[in-house]
């Protein structure tokens, strides 16, 4: 069986901060290794354009402490159909690229397995979403910067609500995913969260703010995450004002989460990802993806990541509410 | 003429970081010359319902440092009848409190110099407000912290927007006032600004955000202020999408502008502001506001500091254009 | 055997971001459950000294998002001593304190495991030091901050070091751990690390420098732990300049490093250790750390914190070697 | 008299953030108006060496927001001399570039002028130096962003000097110049700010230190500009120690001052004057320097800004003293 002798890495669906750490640690521990590498830009829709050049170790210099990605991403909805993977498997015979590395969340990663099934190409995954909800890992890429953006914006909030006396409803990003709005939950002292999987308790919320204030407290901080169905902070505050009398802002974070310069954990992740997925492709690994599992970067079987993971804890739920009382 | 033996000290309107630093000011240099300080809690409100303790140079200790306002503020539109203002100048006489500082926008401004006007208070007024928008002083507290926050927040779209090739409109604060937003479009390399006094112009929009992508830019950032009427960014983005065929996202940052850490200059002008405030009460003054002028603070007569400032230098549109090509 | 009726709570030794989200959790935990919760403050010394108050609620309010300790924390060299430990226990029943929750390293570890031991109090620990660097558990309250912190100011570095083509030394915290220095050197993509447990090799780093300027690099960037002698990065810089003819700058970052407000993760897992330390003394635990293993806070015998972790992951060297070239 | 058709710009001395804005400013201006651009690689060094590149709208582009310049800097001893100046002047010319705009210092300046003088070459200066210590003009560019990252850490370190009842002794960037100290004195409430040109008195340092101490402060802070002689703030420290039994740490900031991303303030006035640097050499000034006078940036004679500032304004001390009774 030959070797690989060549790399190619792209990005795909949103961006996340620290992608391009990982692209860093892909360019550099391939070439340190004898590889030639490739960077694809603008995710899957620019492999199929072509849109390909060569990387060298000074191309991914300075770079490590950046948000977005040097690469671009773009979401391919035309990546799902076969005809459309076959011609990628051609263009990446054709520029001689033996293996690929996707960083991206479980959308890219089923059409980068339908890429491997079909067409025997090496694949490896770099989980890359703010969402952190890829199955078969702890950890994606961005989850922690996403998560520290929001912490400073609730921070500042505070500062103006016990200022006002006043009740906000921050929303936060998780469509279907918790674990944003769950974590700067408890990292922020709110005093209740709602998520994508509950049904809305308005009157909850509006006893935990009643108690809150006749306890002393000066602000009252609600975190939403944004869930399908676009207007769920308004329409809380709607409820709130005419159903319980409680006056309220929003604040919707929105695309600043997905932005600004990778943090620690990020970089740490994405660098020991990208170093071992070039690892295991060169070992002859043929469809893995990095996972975090239990503090530890490790390769698993690309078929356990390709699921959306939508459950989480309760128990910081309880969390939330035990330590705001 | 009898020295003031003690003063009272509040905030009132909107909070700006950088309150904190004033009001330290204000009470450690009163303490320094031997008064007296009272704390007024939430504003005219709370001067109305006498909630109001004698502060010494430890209350302020280790506050400099953070957003909002350990007094918290209020907004008290019933300041506005001469009645209130009667009762207020009698808690002031009956506290023994014989000057007052009010830390605010032009609106909290003209209840105070009311209160001076027809009761014969000595004040001090000491602009605060993020919108930068009172007359006669080139400055007011919390405007630097503020334009910082929006800065920060449009780097972090840009890395995002330049990820995905995308156009960003990006609202700031500001309903009448078009600092904030003419700074933030300077900083952040904006393609375009729209103010609140301008007739809104979709062509030209449009054609900035075009000729940006015909010259190869990845990325565009129209920066808004609120203005008046809710909605206004959501109406560009439908009208760039409708006639112009230009997706775009919208963020609108809210109220993290308030809060947050004041910046250097926040603390230095601040500062500066509570330290003179003081200095020229004792002196004798009767109704003063401390304002920033031609790079110094200063005090000027109270009646020059009662209108709200809504001109702004057109060159400025001229900066953000040119170096935007 | 009877159940705990109250708890007192301290800091001690080094001071790290996140103690007072600890401190927060522990109060609130404790109160929802009924107890009586008591601040020590300035660690065994005030303890010793009586310097003991009651907290409700409000007294943790607000504290979540800032660094340092409201309870303020001291190293207390005579608390090694039996006598004195004796007395701390007469304090303790003095005031009514059933069980005692310690903020802090594997000194002041000790020191609580033999305050239970002789004395039958019921103890629990939950790491806290920047240093990473406590046997038993995978993470300890504060060295994401404090690593986040030097990556943040070696990042300012790298701007003026690519500016001047310059060598930087920047010294990092660490007198006998690698951690810091590993993680910054991982995440700043600097060009070496000198670690506590190695033989310094001037000629290795030099080689590394060198081979960084001929490929074109504008900059390098060495990191070094502190040690245990002070003094090492200007005996790096001498040994550079005369044997290598290496010019270059050193940078200590010293205790900016122990503050800050904490970051999401300190937040999240100090949330998470206060909450389960009184949870599980509560239940009738007697001895217990609360440690962080496999990616979950657990709680594990006492006698497995006791001792300094000086190993590290040798992996990480290659890491950042395999990822500047 | 022939109109300018190019013009060419450099980075000279000490970096400062701010210097790529000001780089954007001028090269988008001078497009915009038609001229060609140059960039001058690592200032007079670079000049000399013919390291000159034309520059396009793209190669400003998304560099608002980084410290540093991508120009490089350099120090360049040797530009003191007549003759390679000389040779400078013939290398400009063989270039064709007509005018020359220096982002720079007051040493730079001299050179700059000096060309000017002995080869009649158009040339405009920026202040670029976060000392802020040219004489002409109330700013340079970057010391906001100085200020504000030496504000950043000494806040931390009040957090670890609270937490410990701690002395601390922050030095700060200005060899000759006191306004990073007395800015960052005001800022962070330190207790005594030690200035370049004072004569150093142990005695009223410690008279503030033991003042603080016994009313009751957790923490003091003395200021330091680092001065011409190293070692100052451990002298402090030992004479503190020694003469006074008064125990504190050192924190030497550092580089850390130089770089970081440019604050608003920065990217603000550099933008204005890189804009108005190019507007007047194009109306045919021949030697000027864009100078922030009085809260607005204007043009002056270059030769008004040849001198060190060394003045400061003695009632900021009052200030600082004051504040922090």
């Amino acid at each position: 069986m030959s070797k690989i002798k060549s790399i190619g890495v792209l990005c795909s669906g949103g961006d996340s901060p620290g992608m391009n750490c990982a692209i860093r640690a892909v360019v550099r521990s391939a070439i340190n290794a004898g590889l030639d590498v490739y960077g694809i830009q603008r995710g899957f829709s620019g492999l199929l354009e072509g849109n390909i050049k060569k990387l060298d170790v000074s191309s991914v210099g300075n770079i490590i402490q950046h948000g977005g990605t040097i690469l671009q991403t773009s979401r391919c909805l035309e990546f799902h159909e076969a005809d459309i993977r076959k011609e990628a498997a051609h263009i990446l015979k054709r520029k001689k690229i033996d293996a690929l590395v996707v960083i991206g969340g479980n959308g890219s990663f089923n059409g980068t397995y339908a890429l491997h099934s079909e067409h025997g190409i090496p694949v490896a995954g770099i989980p890359g979403t703010i969402d952190n909800d890829i199955s078969g890992t702890d950890y994606s890429i961005g989850f922690d910067t996403a998560v520290q953006t929001a912490i400073d914006a609730v921070d500042k909030i505070r500062d103006t609500a016990s200022s006002h006396e006043r009740t906000f409803i921050v929303e936060v990003m998780g469509r279907k995913s918790a674990a944003i709005a769950l974590h700067v939950g408890v990292c922020t002292g709110a005093e209740n969260v709602v998520l994508p999987s509950d049904t809305l308790n308005i009157e909850e919320i509006a006893k935990d703010v009643k108690r809150g204030i006749s306890r002393g407290k000066n602000s009252s901080i609600i975190i939403v995450a944004e869930g399908e169905k676009e207007g769920l902070s308004h329409r809380i505050r709607e409820e709130l004002k005419n159903d319980h009398g409680i006056d309220s802002h929003v604040c919707i974070l929105g695309h600043i989460q997905r932005g600004g310069n990778p943090s620690g954990i990020d970089r740490f992740i994405a660098s020991g990802m990208g170093y071992i997925a070039v690892k295991d492709l060169i070992k002859g690994e043929k469809a893995i993806v990095t996972a975090y599992r239990h503090g530890e970067v490790v390769t698993v079987p690309f078929s356990e990541c390709l699921e959306k993971k939508t459950d989480y804890l309760p128990q910081y739920i309880n969390l939330v509410k035990t330590l705001s009382i």
